[in-house]
Parts: C-alpha cells; structure tokens; sequence
C-alpha cells in the first residue's frame, strides 16, 4: 500500500504510522485485532498531546534502570511492535541491554522453537507458552502493548514487568511495575538514549512509584484536555 | 469467526461490539483503517464511561427533532455503521423519519446507481461523489462516523449535519451542527426512540448550542477520568 498522505494534513506523522501498521497486516504480522489496539492507541496519544508527557519521561528512567541493572532482561515483541518499530527492538538489543528477542529479525530469537517452549500458569491460550531460555527464566521483562491477562501472569510468575500503554487505566498499566505510558515509537526511542546514557555514566536509580506515576498521566491528560478545549 | 468471549471478561460486551465489526471486515464492508477507526472509538467510549451520557442526550434529542422536522433527511451509511447497526438504520428509515438510505440493505437505496451520481465541491477524493436524489438534495444530513473533511464540505453545501462521533475535539465533531458523543450501536437506539416520541408528541425544539455542547462531554469525560483515577 503506497497512499499519499498530503503534507499539510493536520494529522500526516499519525497517519504515516498507520500505514506502517496497516503494511505489517498486509505482511501478516499484525492480526485485525491489532489494527483494532492501534486506534485505541491513537486515540490515547491523541489525548496526551502526542509528546513523550513528564510521567512518561519518568517511567522510561525508571525502566531503563531496571533493564540496565537486571540479570536476564527479556523483551517479548508481538505482531504490533514488530511492525511500528523493529529497528528500535534490534537496537536495543545490540546494546547488550536486552539479550532476548521474540519473534523478530534479531540475532538471539527465542519463543520459537517448540522444544524450548514451556508454560506459564494462570493463562488459558497460546500466550502462555514461553520459551524456557526466554520469559521463563527472565527476571526483568519489557512486555511493550500486553494484554492483562499476561501481564497479570507474568507478575505472578515472579518477573519484573515493563510495559508501554497509552491507557493508564488499563489493566496491564495498573499491573505492571513500571508503565510507560507513551507512544511505543515515540518512546522506545527514548528508552534506548536512556539505557545508552546510563550504562555510560552508571546512574543510580530513583524511586520510582508506578500507581502515583499514573495518576500524574491521568492528570497530565485531564489537562490536556481542558487546553485543547478552550482552544477548540 | 466465532470466537469465545469468556462471559466474565471485564470488557465482553465491547468485545461483542468488536467482533461484529471483525465479521463486517470478513464480508469486505469494513476497511482496514476503517478498523483502527473503531479501535479509537472504543478507546473514548471508555473514556465516557461506555454509556450515554447527559450531553449525549441533549444532541440526540436536537439531532431527532431536526430530522423530524427536515423536508428531505438523508442518512449517510458507511462500511462501519453497516457491520455495527444495520437494523437500527433500516428501523429508521421504516418511521419514515430517514428516506433515503445509502449502501445497505434498505428500501431505497441511493449513492449506488451512477447516473445519478453528482459531486459537492472541496472534496478531492470519491467521497465527493453524491447521488443527485439523496445527499445533494437533502436539507439535513446524519453522517454517523464520518472524516472532517466530508463533514466540511457538506456544511459548505449548505446542509445541516447531524453526526455521531466520540472524540468531541475531532473536526468532524467541531463542524457538525448537531455532534452525538456516543457510541453509535448504543446512540442510534435512542436516536430511533426519542424520533417515535416526538412524531407522537409533537415536542418541540429546545434551544441547543453544539459548541457549549461540546465542551460539556469534554468536561463529562475529564469528570470521568478523575473518579476512574481514583477507583484504580
């Protein structure tokens, strides 16, 4: 698909993602639910401005630390990240940062070979099979656009989760230890400058609390929404 | 596809919605953008608490007097109203309230049959495309679901236009005359019922300022937001 999106629309970067996505579905990367989760998530990126907000800023911080200073850090990467940032996930892990990948062109790829897979519990579909050299025995994972039910199972299972969502009211963001809650391309970038400067100049941690952090989002949205209606 | 939803999920009903609307795209009646367009509809019924709100009703209530006043009401029917609300569009035109119809399985159908087709002008794309005997006649219009720069040009048309949309920021939203923030499967019903009551009352109008309008579901899914934030 090659549509030409004017320059002057008033919603051209927006639109010129969709068609990343919607070429990711023509490839058979994405599912239809995907395409469906992606305008929920242009709807929420619509409403915190379509900027990396201070809350985000602070969880990507927050995550950044957790991946640099985790054992076995593991990022899992479905259909939707795959086709909105793949060159991010494969940067991210040459930076020795993430040392497993799913699902992806990069050069440790776990979750696919069925004598590896295991299990997790607490989950009734394809989602929980994991591969015993990948999630399972991860310590930190980064579980980008999740669904509850698989966040909530892998909080279980012991992991440290990392999740990116545009809802902060959703179940994975309210579940999650650290929720970024920002546009996965916008952000992801973020996160990588992030680790990059951390293992750098080895900064230290802050405390970091992800339920007030969503609250600010919350707030920070509910601000913005007042601004853009006065200008409405 | 018949998939199993799990009566207990958090979000059934709207998984119901989604699916349906998965099965219009099967039938080739949706597209795919057309299926992120749903993604960000669910994303502020959320967001309004996924029910009719006050606003809601005050625009539905000037929305069913303008068509049961009009000389010549036309709906609009896309891919997407037709998966999600195809008997709620036939009901409305069998009151007599809605007469022309376009691409669905209505009595009259227009919008099909090229020779009648004309164009309004500011639109660069087939969506200019209007059948002589419907929209380029009629005095109101209900466009559920429809893009900004459709809107636009049929307000320069002259026509009054009465749409739903649940993003109240949205240019479509700002254009209309009459903007229905709600969901429209939930929306459209009381459309039809409060058209009924006011053939057999004979209410009369009520003063309705869409801006003021506006602003009040904006304000109605800040209020939203914050006792969600605290519940979480």
């Amino acid at each position: 698909m090659t549509k030409l999106i004017p320059k002057n629309h008033p919603r051209a970067h927006s639109l010129h993602v969709r068609e990343r996505l919607v070429n990711a579905f023509d490839d058979g990367l994405v599912a239809k639910e995907g395409l469906m989760a992606h305008g929920r998530g242009e709807a929420f990126d619509y409403l915190i401005g379509e900027k990396t907000s201070k809350s985000a800023k602070s969880a990507i911080k927050a995550a950044a630390f957790a991946l640099v200073s985790a054992k076995y850090p593991v990022i899992s990467v479905n259909g939707n990240i795959a086709g909105l940032c793949p060159r991010e996930i494969i940067e991210l892990s040459k930076q020795n940062i993430l040392k497993v990948l799913h699902k992806n062109g990069a050069k440790d790829i776990l979750g696919v070979d069925r004598k590896n897979s295991t299990r997790i519990s607490g989950l009734d579909s394809a989602r929980r099979i994991v591969d015993k050299n990948g999630i399972y025995v991860a310590d930190v994972v980064l579980v980008p656009l999740e669904d509850g039910d698989r966040t909530i199972a892998l909080k279980k299972a012991g992991k440290k989760v990392i999740t990116f969502d545009l809802n902060p009211l959703s179940r994975t963001a309210q579940t999650a230890d650290i929720t970024i809650v920002d546009n996965v391309v916008r952000g992801m970038r973020e996160l990588i400058d992030t680790c990059v400067k951390m293992q750098k100049k080895n900064l230290r941690n802050v405390p970091f609390d992800n339920k007030k952090n969503l609250a600010r989002s919350i707030s920070e949205i509910r601000t913005h929404l007042s601004r853009r209606a006065k200008s409405a």
